[in-house]
């Protein structure tokens, strides 16, 4: 839908924000590695001159201290976006987001990681929220209707090749390109299967878990997970608990946020065993793709995921050449953008694991529902032990926030990726001088 | 040598400068990655209000753009440092990396890896610089009169114990306790075997290359590098004027800064191995462990060198447990500092894997040469296959620059880390104010 001066519009500002939600007063989202996170945003915003009055949204998820240096380096982009025509940017997202990542001289403070590359992924997000919104479709409709060759060219094969090549790629995406219209349908009717973390975080009593356990399950969802790591015997009995409220027919994963080295997780897991715990997520530092290959060998039939903090699709890669995860965790603020999580989702189709996103945070929920839902649609084209993360925390601060009924994720409609907060949610929550924050200095 | 009011002393300030040098006028420092560097240094100042007056000084070095955001990760540890004792800091050095790698919520922009953790590294080790100070000593020997079980304390072992425990790590220090007087003695004499980059930037013309091997060999080198990775028919004809200018009995290393896939790699190599290259450096991404590891079975016997953007010790650790490496090339301002790089010595002692610091930039041979010679004197106790890089570039910026003999770097004998750039050549460097920025804006 073009608008007058379409075609010679500029990107005109990338304006950055730092946003934060007091969200350690609360024992919501504690865990064994993040005891009091404030959970916060580095928002960014591209502007245009064009009439059509469209801007880009997105945002890098931090947990507080350090959101202003996530900031700055979002910041550090702008003159590679700023002053760009809008048609060339959106109409070469592949190109767009390679120029970024491959700076010789930014790349220095990654390559690929970090501050830098999540930077790097919040602009590039932004720069696809724009493009979505221009075609007047949710981003998971926008990825699912471009051709194969479209999508393959939005990937970085840098580094892949031994793993993955455009031609299988291409191959991967033909061969799921028969059954699109109808998944596309079925999404739109039934929406697509999540699983909660509400009842499980760290700080809640056994009471708690359990009252929450039961709602969730009366709620539709058919797997709940539970933060584990602090105490062996802690988690235990929790891990008791929560099997007593849901019953052995619902899924209860557990996720140990990196506190252990390869056997404690092992032995731990050992421990959590009778309880049939559905996957152990994080067992260990997410760099050490050989800890979890030893984790996964030692633990089966108990499954192994990771991903939240996979810093980009080399280790993704080796995670999956090593046999080391049977479920990959995308998550969509953590790598370089939707570019990178095109790549993450060829792979993982590559090598018949499902893909399971890390939700929660500030907007992850609604960011990665889309990548999930087109993953359905145009990559692995099943449903089979894929579910979407769902937190219930701080959806209120979105214009489109997710709406999840009977356990499943309801597709979205509105045009774009969904991270769009509202503009009294900016304003109040802004760090340091928002009026949330100067109330408590 | 306590001062009057030591013990009660405090760290006053932690200050931050952007300082850059537009190294990118001329094409020194030019690689396959790396074709337009400005080094550069992220530059913290530890201040006290002791009566001794003395300063920690260290840095984070980038290539240019960017350098704000590193200098923004180092501001954002203040909070951390500024108001500590200057005794509880210097005497458990340990505990204080630990505090600042494991902070909850700044620990979300890495964990370990990117922007972070290099300013991390870079206070961690402008507090290492002001203890050796306190101490009267250079790191090296600061580091080489500590006991095994201080240093032992000094590292997170945390995601290592699968591949190194305190115990051994207690072990192998142990073991090369009898001879630290004798090595001491022979660094103090003869130094430390250097190699050397200045003649093999890609920038250069063959006769460029030719002469300055010729002049490196006639300067006491035994070893120098080239970059390669733009084009493999430039690379041939470089690998042999160079091989014809420096003979057969002196090593060639080369080194392609991550261009390749690994095949492609493979494949290079193929076509330089008639010129007998030494090692292969940075063949592909440094996240790929099992990307090195297939180069190292197909290019045997020439070894295959990694490090300089190896994000943390979890990855060497993986390096080493996969047997992708025969170099391990430690980086003084890449990691966590002093204290992550004493584990990565270790796990190379325990592999029996020698360890030839990468170096060059902005102080970076300043800062490595004192790891070298405390991994002699005190952890593998060994100088064979064992090289500094040397790089002839910004030393002149420097209160204490490396002196370089015969092909030796002598051994510092001021006291700290060698960091400390001249009050002038901060002025005049900084970035975007000082004279030399501001004559080109």
């Amino acid at each position: 839908m073009p608008s007058p001066g379409h075609e010679t519009a500029r990107i005109t500002a990338l304006d950055v924000l730092d946003v934060r939600f007091p969200t350690s007063e609360h024992l919501d989202g504690s865990d064994a590695m993040n005891p009091e996170p404030d959970y916060s945003a580095a928002y960014v915003v591209l502007r245009t001159d064009a009439a059509d009055e469209l801007e880009g949204h997105a945002l890098a998820f931090t947990t507080g201290r350090g959101n202003d240096v996530q900031a700055g380096a979002i910041e550090a982009l702008a003159p590679f976006v700023v002053g760009r025509s809008v048609e060339e940017v959106c109409g070469d997202l592949g190109g767009f987001s390679r120029r970024l990542v491959h700076d010789p001289q930014l790349r220095w403070l990654g390559p690929e990681k970090g501050a830098m590359h999540m930077a790097t992924g919040a602009v590039v997000n932004a720069a696809w929220d724009l493009a979505a919104k221009r075609a007047g479709k949710p981003v998971w409709r926008f990825l699912g209707e471009m051709t194969p060759q479209e999508l393959v060219a939005q990937v970085d094969f840098r580094w892949l090749s031994d793993a993955l090549t455009p031609e299988e790629a291409l191959d991967i995406l033909e061969r799921a390109e028969p059954g699109r219209q109808e998944r596309i349908s079925r999404l739109l009717e039934r929406g697509y299967p999540a699983y909660t973390t509400t009842p499980g975080w760290l700080g809640y009593s056994d009471e708690k878990l359990a009252r929450l356990a039961r709602e969730a399950v009366a709620d539709g969802f058919t797997q709940i997970k539970l933060k584990v790591g602090a105490s062996v015997e802690d988690d235990v009995r929790r891990m008791r608990v929560a099997r007593e409220a849901v019953g052995d027919d619902v899924r209860i994963a557990v996720d140990a946020n990196q506190r252990w080295d390869v056997a404690p997780a092992i032995e731990w897991m050992r421990r959590l065993a009778p309880y049939h715990p559905y996957w152990i997520e994080e067992p260990t530092s997410p760099d050490d793709i050989l800890g979890h290959a030893a984790v996964r060998r030692s633990v089966a039939p108990i499954k192994v995921a990771t991903g939240e903090h996979i810093a980009n699709r080399v280790v993704f890669k080796q995670l999956l050449q090593a046999g080391a995860v049977d479920i990959v965790q995308i998550d969509a603020a953590r790598v370089g953008g939707i570019n990178e999580n095109i790549a993450i989702l060829l792979l993982a189709a590559k090598f018949g694991v499902p893909v399971c996103p890390h939700a929660g945070g500030v907007g992850l929920c609604e960011m990665v529902q889309h990548l999930s839902m087109f993953d359905y649609v145009a990559v692995s084209g099943s449903l089979d032990d894929r579910v979407i993360e769902y937190v219930d925390h701080l959806h209120e601060h979105f214009a489109d926030p997710v709406r999840i009924a009977e356990g499943h994720y309801l597709a979205p409609t509105a045009p774009g990726l969904g991270a769009q907060m509202l503009p009294e949610s900016l304003k109040e929550y802004t760090y340091p001088d928002g009026p949330v924050w100067s109330a408590r200095a």
